[in-house]
């Protein structure tokens, strides 16, 4: 069966974590997420992002995290500032406002917010018969798989803090944007540009979970009610500090994105050399556009998502992940070259 | 290091499971739950409970799939009863009432609900001024240990039935409870008794999750829209479905069970023989009162729970898990003789 | 001192009204809208909007009737479809989403959604993984003043019946729309034509309240638990009652309305002549453009609402209510004359 | 017909309040609770409480002014602890928790929460995996008439405030404790001895409203977002406004309550007289005793509650409101007396 490039999560996990976990099948440990391989993988993501005073909490997935951490930190009649396609506006069934908070929608460009975006939506949030704007909420890497820059994200930083807004960052495929060839981010700076982000775990080889650091202190007291009263605390909470130990005890976080990446700039190449046309893509999804025939004829092949009809062509989503081998893209090259 | 008889969450998962996942480590998968593994998981469990109309969720924790059935079941202004000592009501940090919902509590005996604590709750609650009782959760076994008879629960079912209350078991421990040697439900009944009950996991060898079996049709739709809406629906879903999968195949969930109450009633038995004073305790939850000292002594040696502060003595718990040996009593009755 | 043309609820009550409640100042009556006044008042209103099989509730806020209703009719992850300047949308500070629910919104056309607005949406929202949309949201007359069509309520309540939504209209200005001189809606149609909508109080003449009527028996079963449940059972319901009697009785509720429209007519006509650049206004709202000092100037003299920006022009409310006198207008219109 | 005993809030307000309503029918007025009138009464009322720096709120009911209050104090994960039989406990529909709130419930003496009751709870939640206390909830006077008296006030201040716990009082008949014979409780305590209370309106001779008083500044910012984000901001502010700037600007608000009191010791001396077994009562609720075929005679003709059903007797509850005169109650007991 050919390998599909639907998604980076639809394989279980990197081999390699999966062993370890093997090794501590029937140890005994604290439940709730107090045990050694939570606070060891808490010290190495502190460490990693230079964070000293960060808590971090290990949850099992992006949009249960971001809706834990929007619903504490805002009051009932706050709001998050987010794009129009944010995934916490779009794809998240209304999880931010099942726990009471509206989303301002921006339209940003190119996938990213600016700070013109932040101050136009403050200019029109101004009275109490309005919700009062009080985060703001990108992901890095983006929707469309593009990556902020270092200079964009201190800009966001000062516009949120002189503003008193809090900045958040959505991290679930924060691995590809950090990896990429094309970044000038380095981890240390997440502990020091916004109040929190979360390193997404699925979407990058592990077997579940997301670490979701807290940088500011003051959004950190009793965060474990929060996580309990909202249902996220998981009785075996070490299996995901271990899991996150596994990733970032010898860099294999950074190593699995890494290879990702070098597999998507395979495809991006060979598809280039091959005249597809496709959008900018630092990372591990790459858009491109095809008439809509062949177009059909991938997505039924290689478990391709449509993103976008404009009628005679239709725009598909490659998403490469830690499964996927360059004699995989080799085939899909051909598929397309013979088409 | 001593075993600890803390409770039946503090190792990992048994071996069988985790091989069952090496083996399909990098095996591609739909996302989202609707995998192959969760679906022959959900066709396993349905037979296994004989309830050929249910749908079947794989949760990521018992605290969410409690408040995901009840805030799904109920308008804002019904109310779930339970227990004053009922898990949902002292143990989950408000997460029903998070999601908007009362509990109307009842005194119960012996850790059970009958009906006519259902009735005298029915006579105060009965007009718009008040909460609307619309569901009764009770757990088997119990927040005690204990558990329901056949014709118990057979009972409840009726006077939820004409009292149109829904009926929804919690099964954080439902395996003990079926594998008791003083169990006369059949897992059949589980099927036609409720509307919904939840097959627990993690509290028994399983790696993490609970199976959220919906019995009452008129209860699953758009069931999956509302496990996104508050954020549990986890990418790699297939994760839960697989360990499910694995579980149900051969018939380990029970066997994993029995072992494990085997090891309890030797644990019972023991300590009977040294005089211990035990409450009732058919399953792998055994609550025993020493002199105050010496119970001490033991929570520090063996991680027990302290139960009951009764001034010159203390009701503690002990926890048989799957990772239990007879040797570790062994250790333990040992401990007690010579105190 | 100037009268003031801000809005249409800066003065307390019509006479008439006041006088009524003096007579039953000292009554007994059962409370919680359970009392002789309020259901001859919900008569009154079923009868006037031809909704035999209605239920009529008497409620003290426009942002409160649309949270209660809304959050009744909607599960936890269905959305609301609403035009993006609704007021839902952008002036009840998230009291919706505080409610658990999202806002999908739509462009519309000239304050007024169209059949194509629903159609675009649901095309987008067609899976688990966004919100679930389920219900329309209109005002009329809208928040710019417009009016909707004999025509436009069906088609709109067509494409809502095919496709699995409620249709529920704010009519907060109901009074003004329905006694426009431009309005071919009869209040019989609103009887038949959505599943509830409201009568608006306070915004025509009224001491308080908003009147809402569910058409749709399916909606009405325990809305008064939610009602409670929500904060918004006043003890002495009968007071909200007693003043839609006293509006309904003998038609003053529309009195009010078309003498108010007909003092917005001749204040128009006055602009008009005065070569005011308007936009289209069938109601007691009206929407002027002015150069920018002189706009201020207004502000200043008269409390009007800036609405919009343009640079060198800004366009500034007036809002004519039951104490506008055309001796009001005059003074108004002299005041622009001699700028 | 016979003047009936059912309530205090059957009657729509004393005559000199509406008659200083009618004199602003027609002023234009300032909305949303920002008015002359409004302000007026706030000076009036921070004055005779004492409390220089609090906020105050004109709110439409007592069920929305304790939902508003409780839920803007609280995280998501906080409890408040009331007494089982507590307002907000038993008969508000679970409006508390419909924002997201446990109630801690505590047994109380009398009617009323002592210290010890308060420290017991916080020895049972203790930790994460329960809610956390942050808040106690009284009523005075209390849901069976009892009244705090000084020392027993101080005494709850203190302990809240050495457990980090705000003290919150509701005062729905604030009035009727405040002029009872057997107080000894300052009106300017209330500015001191707790962080919010409310000053009830409705059951005092009002037409409508309840005006909370937040005495803590750390528990005002941005509370008319809250109110509007629950529906309860109302755009004829000015009116509940009105209403009480009416009753504080000549003592009318305690005059009311004191006439009441009067006539209600009048009602207990006649029982008295008649050796009606009654429950300590020094306020306007009087609960008294009869044989079970009297004592539902006595709810048929005079509107009577049926408090408690004791077999053979039933426990009815008389209220005494500001339109019951002497001669009403000449009534009353004459129907005792030959019974």
């Amino acid at each position: 069966m050919k390998h599909k490039f639907t998604n980076d999560y639809s394989s279980l996990c990197h081999p390699l974590i999966l062993k370890d976990l093997s090794d501590i099948a029937t140890e005994q440990n604290v439940a709730y997420g107090l045990d050694k391989h939570s606070l060891n993988a808490e010290s190495l993501i502190k460490k990693t992002f230079n964070s000293p005073n960060a808590k971090v909490y290990f949850l099992s997935g992006g949009t249960m995290t971001n809706l834990l951490f929007i619903s504490y930190a805002l009051k009932p009649y706050e709001a998050v500032i987010a794009l129009e396609t944010g995934h916490i506006n779009v794809h998240e069934t209304g999880a931010v406002e099942s726990t009471g908070h509206k989303i301002i929608t921006v339209k940003g460009n190119n996938g990213k917010i600016y700070p013109n975006d932040i101050l136009d939506a403050l200019k029109i949030y101004k009275d109490e018969h309005m919700v009062k704007p009080r985060m703001v909420y990108i992901s890095n890497s983006t929707e469309i798989g593009t990556i902020y820059s270092k200079k964009e994200l201190l800009d966001l930083s000062k516009v949120c803090k002189e503003n008193n807004l809090y900045f958040y960052i959505d991290g679930a495929r924060l691995a590809s944007a950090l990896t990429s060839k094309y970044n000038d981010v380095e981890p240390e700076l997440l502990g020091k540009v916004c109040d929190a982000f979360y390193v997404g775990g699925a979407k990058n080889g592990l077997l579940l979970g997301e670490a979701l650091v807290i940088n500011n202190p003051s959004l950190q007291k009793d965060f474990r009610y929060h996580i309990k009263n909202k249902g996220a605390m998981i009785s075996k909470g070490y299996l995901i500090g271990a899991v996150f130990e596994s990733a970032f005890k010898n860099n294999l976080y950074f190593d699995i994105a890494k290879q990702t990446n070098e597999v998507a700039d395979y495809l991006k190449e060979g598809l280039a050399k091959l005249n597809v046309n496709m959008l900018e893509s630092p990372t591990n999804q790459i858009f491109a556009t095809f008439d809509k025939d062949f177009a059909n004829e991938l997505i039924k092949e290689y478990g391709l998502e449509l993103w976008e009809d404009k009628g005679n062509e239709l725009v598909v989503r490659f998403v490469v992940s830690f499964t996927t081998k360059k004699s995989d893209v080799d085939d899909l090259l051909n598929f397309v070259k013979n088409k």
